[in-house]
């Protein structure tokens, strides 16, 4: 009975989807099936005997009573194998049911199906974040406003200047990110990771499996080396941090006192139980809740690396969870603020009035220069890599 | 969409139970209705009007809808409330509802609730532990074994030594647990905290509400004042680590060279799904997996302290899930191990071996006196404070 | 070669003199020297070898080439023990050096009696503070001033609510800490923690050590049990934290365009490399930036608690200097503060127009009342307990 | 009074040199130095200033005298700058001093200078161990043993593979952490980082500059964009898992009964102060307790991400101690353990035996070509890519 109310207050549906039950069980039962699959591919297990596996892994199983009983056991692998080993109640086929793997094989690959499919969700929504920044940052290229420094007013820059800082944080991150989604491969190891019981046909099982599972295939198995995994949970953390800079800096924008940009009016959205004239900034809030958060889930994992032996106990146990939170999170946050951005109000004459009060000049030195870099550096990488 | 089959694996029923939708929403609607009942008995609305409302708060709601719904406006209270007010359709009604209240004390005497009863679960659960702990100590007062440090095989002790040991720090660490639960305290504050609208009767209505949720009154409002959830949050990480140091303890006990001890048998708990030999160590996973992730909880919710102003902007919003996650860890942690304890298999000849072949005699020291104080000042403090 | 500059960036003299290498060697020397002085008076070794024992541990060694030893080592007790049999220079009575101890027995008590007067400074800035606090809530008790929530306007607050909200924050975390004080105990169990070595007289030497080292005893060695650290690191975290939302709170106050409230101006704090027109919140920042630390370090140590067996590897070693730092950032949050606060500028005409330009009425509810209860309360406690 | 036995405990003497106190003030000068000759070199300033000005940077301060001033001040650019300009005396040159430059410009630029030369220690070091477990699994490719998972035995695999994963896992740390050290730049932006008062010639200005300072010039300043800063301690902090992980591995190897592989005996260290039979395993010890605390380390700074507007208040202002302790663990692990896998004492019939005892069988699978397979895929990286 995990809360729907608060996760989805949190993160969104499609990224909650990604990470929730049926997901699990649809990418757990897939390895399954195309495990045997490549097996047959390779002539290590009959074809006949791989079709049946594969028949056995369509249909998703009640969820509270395998959830019980992987609780019990120790590991989903132990009840799914069981189910589908009883759905085809052949020895001659059970056999070959999960040959050659482990249950952290079934767990890590599950995960990273999972991974990918929420990758894919993060990367839109950060270049629909990213892109809203850029048309936000080239309209007010020339905007003067006072720059604020230690929380006092410093000196003038350009709010163009400033959401190129914004920008530039984002599109940073972004390609971390996508540097470290080169973790989300193939786990195939079997019980320690020596690939046995495969009858010398690892590497041919190992290709095909990740050829029908479009994961790629690791060099080796890494049932305990998990940095990947680490670097891909620090970069969401920082991603998400990112985004709460922009957040934070739009919601001290949106004080009473500086009213200089507000979110988006939304009906239904940002108001108060108790008081009418309030329009809070929930889009903000939203990211901040994020970047308070992702930090320290993301040191959990990396503090969780000194994993023992071939497969550790306790360490890739606690990850799963805490790496679906960092993509929800994540995916929550920028699915929060891309309208924020794409809807900004931006109140250029209080901006100058705020600024004229400062009275400390009316220099932006070379705020639209950098805001020009800033986006042709931008153009030049879109031009060179695909997106 | 989240995971039952993530949490089942590091949590018990009754616990999520506890922090599932339905409690949430029985706890938040609860609220809403005692507030009525409590400002109908001071008199602030008619009493007629407040059953009306206490009637409106009876149905639980579909849950998915108000999910997006709150999640939606940023905020549990706002269609929670809406849905009321709908609910009881009478605008002489419906003005009295959340009179006086905001979505923060809507949110946050929830969750205490919510609290209330997971505390609960980790008092009587970390005493059952305990009590298998003393008993275990009891019993091996006197068997010697090796005593390791740094883990080097050092001189020797006796097992109830070692136990002893697990028992203070437990103890230690549900003493500190129980005195964090003072935090555990109604909310009512208004929008800002000044107890307004509540026409001079705000102490009135308090004490009364309290009562009638059984919860004790805060002095004053505590909207940006979290430091007491930090220190419950503290202290529900700090009792995780106790209960991971045990687990961590046994499992290296556990390792086919050492062969000390080991978690009792049970049937379909500890297989592998691909070494038909296998025993693992189940209950020290779930255990350790919570002492992986119970510190990063914690430490979110002591880092989101410095609150902004009256009520704050992405940190309160943050410690209810994590909270939450930090209960549901802790009782997990302890459901697991308390049958390790009391089922443990413990082979003293084993212990004796190994203890020979590292060849550093048979002084025990004060071992079994060590043990013995432990459990008469542990016996003492039962007999003084009620348990 | 650690960095004065950055350290004292953070924390004051006086603690960073608490937990510096002379502090650090002269606890360490007193305790092997009140080791064999308790041995003495029990009689367990000759009265002559203690005061012998004693005397070598007067003169501090060179802090380098000492530093280099305890590195190479592994543990500071080989090479500081190895420098008192030197200096002795009598096989009879080095023999009796260290008698019963064990290098963490050295280790922790040291750490400890560091601890104390660490947490002497600590309380003692804490009451500075609170006091200050006090006597500003009570001051501007009345002072109508613009209550915010989620970085929005909303209805009116008295100043003197929200300080006594910082007041009862301050106040609670140093409850907490001075209870987890109870965890700075003496430490002496021997290499296993089983008091071997002590001919039997285990209890008398230990209580003598106690007293003369004006420790408390701990009921049983607890070199594996750790949560009490885990407590006084985490009571540290909080309470830093508490100071941070003050912090956090005269900053957003402090901003140009509220301008209700500044640090007081201080010949040479404050100003800006670049802009002569800047008063930059510096204790603010620096609490701010110990707020940010301080929860990160004391998870360390919440983290760490699982460790091996009877004396663990690389858990104990990692506490002592995170608790260090714990101990540094708290002062250095609490002296930045306590200034700040006995000296705030008050612009209560600024706060009058702010709230009038928010158009929220004038009714600032229970305010007063709150801030007399949060008073008088406090006198109370003070009255029943002796600070 | 920073703790130097606590900081080479955990450290080297040459890290400790990188991030001391007379490192950062040569830096910092430095910073000043170029800043002015770069000026000098596009007709800014009067290159007869510009050296007057770098003359006034050679000699080093008084270190105490400087640190009590900066904490004063609330930054280090503010004493320093004034002494600068103190030792010339010249109003004519002095007002040229720290041109078109902010105190954080002086303090992020001297950290990088700093993190520059640490990055190369880094690499050394982490080359060198992966030299020596390139070495160490090749050496053992085919060595039996017993394979183990949830801290129980299972499978057969061979020592080298065990190695090949240690390698892979520091391999992959490595080359993310010189990814990140893309994120080493220089820091100019002067107060708001719109580059103002450089009379239109920022751009020859910061490429002079970096050009002096040999640091790649950003592409904009990056005062409050962290997200680099942030990736570069996430990669340090993984890197130390990576060789925790190794460390935990060989710890418990080490054991007494399973005693498979030992550190090599260095004369002098892993004695015990009590007991003289004992062997502990140092380096394991040293990298395993900086694996414990760089996680936390690098987490303050991910959580430090959101800082406000154009220069924050609390964030930034942490970072730098952070970051030099990440660097210091990271180099103290590496350090510890490169010698121990260089000298590891294996004991291969110790393994046969224990993998007899498991009575597993003696398939090791793919174990060998795993190996291989991991060993050419480095000499081909290595081939490709200078080292």
């Amino acid at each position: 009975m995990p809360s729907l109310i608060r996760d989805r207050a949190t993160s969104t549906p499609a990224m909650l989807a990604v990470f929730g039950d049926d997901a699990l069980l649809r990418a757990a039962l897939t390895f399954e099936a195309m495990l045997a699959r490549a097996q047959g591919q390779v002539g290590l297990i009959p074809v006949s005997a791989a079709e049946a596996i594969a028949a056995a892994c369509v249909e998703l199983p009640d969820i509270e009573i395998l959830a019980d009983e992987a609780a019990h056991a120790g590991t989903l692998a132990i009840p799914l194998v069981a189910m589908i080993r009883e759905r085809i109640n052949d020895p001659e086929i059970t056999r070959h049911v999960h040959r050659g793997a482990t249950s952290q094989d079934l767990a890590d690959t599950a995960l990273m199906l999972q991974a990918k499919a929420g990758a894919a969700l993060v990367v839109e929504e950060t270049l629909r974040l990213a892109d809203a920044l850029a048309a936000l940052a080239e309209r007010h290229a020339a905007t003067p406003m006072l720059g604020r420094t230690l929380l006092q007013g410093a000196l003038p820059i350009t709010f163009g200047l400033k959401v190129a800082g914004w920008l530039q944080g984002v599109d940073g991150a972004l390609a971390r990110f996508r540097r470290e989604t080169a973790a989300i491969q193939l786990q195939l190891g079997g019980a320690t990771g020596s690939l046995a019981d495969l009858d010398g046909q690892a590497r041919a099982v190992t290709e095909r499996l990740a050829a029908l599972l479009d994961l790629p295939a690791a060099e080796t198995p890494w049932h305990s080396r998990r940095e990947g995994l680490a670097g891909l949970a620090s970069s969401l953390a920082i991603l998400t941090g990112a985004i709460g800079k922009i957040a934070g800096d739009i919601a001290l924008m949106a004080q009473n006192e500086v009213a200089e940009a507000f979110e988006p009016r939304v009906a239904g959205r940002g108001g108060s139980s108790a008081m009418a004239h309030k329009r809070n900034p929930t889009g903000c809030q939203i990211a901040l809740t994020a970047a308070t958060r992702a930090p320290h889930l993301a040191a959990t994992i990396v503090a969780a690396l000194p994993q023992q032996h071939e497969r550790g106990l306790g360490g890739w146990q606690a990850e799963a969870p805490v790496l679906a939170e960092l993509f929800q999170l994540t995916h929550g946050a920028l699915a929060a603020m891309a309208p924020v951005i794409e809807g900004l109000e931006v109140d250029i004459d209080r901006m100058a009035r705020n600024l004229a009060a400062a009275d400390v000049g009316t220099d932006t030195g070379e705020s639209e220069a950098l805001v020009a870099k800033t986006l042709s550096a931008r153009a030049l990488a879109d031009h060179r890599k695909d997106r």
